[in-house]
């Protein structure tokens, strides 16, 4: 399946080459391109599951990317809200706070 | 499956009536009706919530409900497909079991 | 239920001795036994972490022995609603299930 | 159940208005004001929920908030020091360093 | 067990083929067979995941992968009496009570 | 087991003193020493548990552990790459970016 000719180097290319390759290939190359799911699909499923697990080094970049995808301010807001109930009010919490400085770098 | 625009009783009712009550009245009564997010958004974002975290017990309920919320069995299985690389595979996995059990007993 | 303030065999012994000596004697035998924070105190901890981490299956052992630590039934119901905002409400629906049948089986 | 009625503003209240109120009247409103558990069990029980969930970031106010409600310093460790065999020696290990800190900036 | 050197179908084939392939031909095809780590330590490493994780579902293959990767059994109770301290007695508990059923199914 | 003869006091001293006697004599001074399994497996294993429940904190110093204990550099990033596909892709994400770090300031 992978087709290993390079394409772009990402952000593990200087330490973690191979993990780099994998990211951009199969990972970005590949599954975000599949048709089964919009990108607007796919980027609220994965920022439900980085708010969920408290992945907050990696919700920044998710964030920018759901709204390139579509999703819009006012629904990442709900999304956090909705998932207070789904993943506990703490990891909500940490979410507001990450997005409010994503926004007001961004505005 | 439990109408939840109605207020009535829960599953919780029987021995935990405080929390039964927060769930009928103030997550699906109140959360799960507001208009910013689409009922199918809201299913997608549980059922990842649901899957990062590896909450089993609660799957099976949310995989039915996001199909009357209008996601496909398709859009389901690339759901856990994606998650695969955002939550692990283990977490994948146990989905993809769950995910067929209620599949065939709904077919 | 068996009494910890004897250093006997415990569960792992047959398998894992070294842990289970560290269960008995370090655990049991010392971290329990402190006095700095009461065994009710310690129950309402453990059975948060418990519930918090989604250990399904040392969840019924925790709930009777909170019940013998002095956390009464209505307590750990409470406790579990104070939970479903901190841990979320999978968690939480969870812990009802868990805790139903322990109830059932020692009533 | 909720009366929706304006009490006061909290920390969500600038981006995320409806978690604000969910928190401001059903989380503090409510659940934090009901009898059948303490104060002092409920902050307990809250901190370890963050402790073992890993919450950084809501740790320090839950770790203040526990001592308005009657936790002393030591029993906070002590809970910490239980908490090492319960979620792990790297969850208490954070937990001291976070609470060093409250402790050094509230004395 | 399935010789997974062999590109064939795996367990997700008939109802997530996408997410099939990408176990049977990147994870197991590529990343398993990468040289950078013998497969006595990515299973030491797997298996640490999965405990730590809770992940029960995926532990019994693992732990059976484990052995014909050269772990010992002895290996695999030392790791989790280790893990005990690193992911809490409730995750060792666990997979103490996994591990002695596939200890006695293979013997 | 334990015994409680002081040897050299930890990191918890300060705080925490029951904690920091707990690691520094059990922990350090008894599991880590214990030979059933190398220091180099112990040292795999728990750099995977903690990249997998995301201790961020406590994943520096066990990488430098990690590599007094024999696990070279392209074997630590290996790993990481490994627990992409078990832990997911943000929890590699961040442990490169960690990882990165720690062998900037030790080259």
């Amino acid at each position: 399946m992978t087709d290993f000719t390079q394409k772009t180097q990402g952000p593990f290319a200087d330490i973690a080459p191979a993990l780099d390759q994998l990211t951009q290939q199969v990972l970005f190359g590949e599954v975000w391109e599949r048709r089964e799911l919009t990108k607007r699909d796919r980027s609220l499923v994965t920022v439900a599951a980085l708010i969920a697990q408290y992945r907050i080094n990696e919700l920044p970049f998710h964030l920018k990317f759901a709204q390139q995808n579509g999703v819009t301010r006012d629904e990442l807001i709900e999304l956090i809200t909705h998932l207070a109930f789904y993943a506990g009010w703490p990891a909500a919490s940490t979410a507001v706070g990450i997005t409010r400085k994503v926004f007001a770098e961004n505005s």
